[in-house]
Formats: C-alpha cells, structure tokens, sequence
C-alpha cells in the first residue's frame, strides 16, 4: 500500500520530465460532502448565498482549500459541496466564520434538508495549477 | 449574474496585493459525481484499481482537471467520484482510453452498484496552488 505514493510521485516526475500535464496528489486532512435539498422557489437566492459564502471563505481562511458548489443537472434542487479543509480544525473554524454564520442564517429557509458525509480520501488526483 | 464572476475576479487580485492566500475560480467544462457500492470484501482491490485508473488519467489526459476519489468514512464501501473535466468531448475520450476500459474491467465484479449524475457548477472555489 504505501508503495503508491511513492510510484505517484515518480510518476509525476517522469511526466515533469517528458514535458507531460503536471498531475499531482492533493494533501487534504479533512473531506467532506454535504448533500442538500433546496426549495426549488428559492434556488436563485440560496445559489447568491452559497457563491458570496464559498468566494469569502476560500480568500479569507488558509484551511479552505476548495468548496466545489455544483447541482444536478437534471434535478437543480439537489446540490452537492465537495469540501477540503488543510484539517479538522480548519473545517471547525469555518464553521465559526462571520461570513458562514451569514449564509446559514440566509438559507435557513431555503435548505429543506441537508446531510453532512465525512469522507477518507481514496486518491484526490488533480492537475497542478 | 453576470456580476459574480467579475466580483471574484477583482477580490482574488485584492486579496493577491495584500498577500493572502491566492483564491481562484476554477472552470471546468464537465462535472460529474459519481456514486459507487462496492462489495466490501473486495475494497481494498478496488481501491489499488481505483488509485492506479486515476493516477493514469491525471498524467496523461489533458482534459482530465481532477479525479477526487473518496469513501464514506462511517460506511467506506460507499464511494464518491468528484470528476471534473475541461468539457464533454474530455470525458468521453476519458471513457475511452486504454486505462479506464482496464479498470472498468478490473472492477466489473467489485462494483455494486452506480449512479452517474452530470452537475452543473455553482462555484468551484479553491485556493490557488
């Protein structure tokens, strides 16, 4: 098992040095997926709320490495948060964040359920940026 | 709406001046997560299968962005595919290509069950790297 980062790591060098895409393995100690059901009347202003929330916690807090805010294609009241945190302390100081307080006041309405799925990494492969 | 994108624009440059963490919008032209039941006597296989698969598309394949690939902690035959693609013709190409139809063979067995849902992104905020 712990023969596979270290062939990952290879692998990106060998790819650094042939000129190839830089690929690498992201270092998060904290995932999550939420899971939400949004009141289809209110999607537009819940969609305003998550956006301002997501764009202010990925400048403001260094423990934020990425809020994937995506929906269903062919249900747009079902969305999925693909959250990383640097750890789990990170994730609980979002928590507390002003601008994360604002958003969960300003959807409270909006948000007809939410599920909350800590998740283990298996591989979260990404190109370099 | 159209606002957003230019107000993220110019708080990424705001924040870039004042030295905070570098925040970004990232663009991908395909998104999609993937939901898997794998049999739990099998995970560990389908985790080397899964990792190897994903370390492959990320090198080779330019319009493979990210494969974040991640079990539910409380139930790890649970599994989570967040995908993420330049744009449909990369995602087809993806499912096309040498090492996918070897993993898709190599799992045929160990998968249980899954479920494709194309998402439409919200905001995909992250930091910089």
């Amino acid at each position: 098992m712990n023969a596979k980062p270290l062939l990952f790591g290879a692998l990106m060098l060998a790819a650094s040095a042939v000129g190839e895409a830089r690929a690498e393995e992201r270092q998060a100690g904290y995932v999550q997926l939420a899971e939400l059901y949004v009141d289809p009347a209110q999607l537009e202003s819940y969609e305003a709320a998550a956006k301002e929330q997501i764009e202010t916690a990925i400048r403001v807090e260094p423990g934020v490495l990425a809020l994937y805010s995506v929906a269903d294609k062919n249900n747009p009241s079902h969305i999925r948060v693909f959250e990383m945190y640097t750890d789990v302390n990170a994730y609980k100081a979002h928590l507390e964040s002003a601008h994360f307080k604002k958003y969960k006041a300003a959807t409270q309405e909006m948000v007809k359920s939410l599920n909350l799925v800590p998740m283990n990494p298996i591989i979260l492969g990404a190109k370099g940026s």
